[in-house]
């Protein structure tokens, strides 16, 4: 299945997130099933990686959105986690400091977008602006549809200089997070994540799903796509994104760039020192 | 055996490089024996990872500094590829920019030692400045030794704040140095990575091993060693880099903290909710 035009938000159209089945898994029907698909996804992305950071002319944005719990900390793990540290960060946007709430939104972001060769994925993200914000009033509401344009003129910004741009909303439902929260409140080593938040967020469930159905409908464009990722299943969120991501890559055609120095001539000096010991007599 | 205690560079110890066998393997006779070990001990890393990252008190900085060819890169790539980006970073230090040459050696690295919570993994570091820049004499002599103990205050300011310190030293042969290149220059994936430097360094390498010496003898400590790691066998080096680094973890006794909400009541908001349609009404 091609899940880059299956999950693809088409620019221009009606967003209802409540028409897509979060539990969807296409034709896989279990975790050990695909267990296999997702590996040979990452190694192929450890891959794909080298090559964007040896041809160091392009680079790749990842942007995580979600609700609580949907799992973008698991996403950065099981797909990131295989990337090369080197050449690869993963920045998870907080409650803004005072340095940075001093500055317009995108400021903070701009300051860690991915340079040239490497990787950025962006647990939370500059969307933050246009749905925590909005849902409880911590903006104008005519500042919304600004910050569209604003967050489009940024990304084009990107783009012109070499950055691919994948957006990922990470798909649940409200009982699939009551669930999952309930669960870490069984695990002793997963109990500091919970906060009170996660219970007093829960009745702006449906003022958080509009915010998101307006923010992808006003800013997925072709280049700079948002994917509707069904994520009540775990395995399946894992590989639906590590399969758009690798796809994504493998379509920039990444090329090792040529020597810069004379190949021949380094075999020569190399081959002559053979023996001789190295450094000042 | 204790590889900690092996390679440990004493306080006050002279450090005679020549001395040590940079083909050592230990007990190990095989990359195939080792991959077990090895491949234990990143997934043992990627756990304390996380309970460093959840502790959220304390932090890691690696410093790797080697010889070109001696497998920094590949170092990282191998022993902190399994590392969980988000907690994780790897800065590659290169020739300085305007902006940090314009300001103090030490500055550059000030910016991006690791947070609260997580690693970072120095591909060379502050110590390029106690070795390149002294064998072609960029700096005055007598600045060498005022350097190393800027070094030694600004590792004492970084313990304080809760950074744990290890500092690895990737020792090689000069004729394993010319095989690696010679290596490189038959693999068309790799040949954009040789540069004229890789020829024209090579009459300075005594020079670079007593700065290496010097730089070893004067920074190493008990709370920021430095260890010499044999590096010939690139799966000898990957074991002992791994099997220090997770000792070291293991030993700081990395601990979940303490839950921030009263669980007992969350569990009866959470059981209360279930049925209940999220949002408001």
């Amino acid at each position: 299945m091609n899940y880059r035009k299956k999950f693809f938000v088409e620019p221009g159209s009606k967003v209802r997130l409540n028409d897509v089945d979060p539990s969807f898994t296409g034709k896989h029907e279990s975790a050990d099933e695909a267990r296999e698909a997702i590996a040979k996804d990452c190694d192929r992305l450890a891959h794909l990686q080298y090559r964007l950071y040896a041809e160091n002319r392009r680079s790749l944005l990842v942007v995580l959105q979600a609700p609580d719990a949907a799992g973008k900390d698991g996403t950065v793990r099981h797909v990131f986690g295989s990337l090369n540290p080197q050449g690869a960060t993963a920045h998870a946007f907080k409650v803004p400091t005072a340095e940075e709430a001093a500055h317009d939104f995108l400021w903070r972001a701009h300051k860690v977008t991915p340079a040239r060769g490497s990787i950025a994925i962006f647990n939370r993200s500059y969307y933050e602006d246009v749905l925590v914000t909005r849902v409880h009033d911590l903006v104008p509401k005519d500042a919304i549809p600004k910050r569209f344009d604003r967050i489009a003129e940024f990304e084009k910004n990107l783009q012109q200089a070499g950055t691919q741009i994948l957006k990922f909303y990470l798909h649940i439902s409200a009982d699939e997070q009551l669930r999952r929260f309930q669960q870490r409140l069984e695990d002793p080593n997963r109990q500091w994540k919970i906060s009170e938040s996660d219970y007093s967020e829960r009745p702006y469930w449906n003022d958080y799903r509009k915010a998101y159905e307006d923010a992808l409908e006003h800013t997925s464009t072709e280049r700079s796509p948002w994917y509707v990722i069904p994520a009540n299943h775990k395995w399946f969120r894992n590989l639906a994104v590590a399969r758009i991501v690798t796809e994504t890559l493998d379509e920039m055609d990444l090329q090792f760039p040529a020597p810069t120095v004379d190949i021949e001539e380094m075999r020569a000096k190399f081959h002559a020192a053979e023996g001789e010991p190295a450094g000042k007599a």
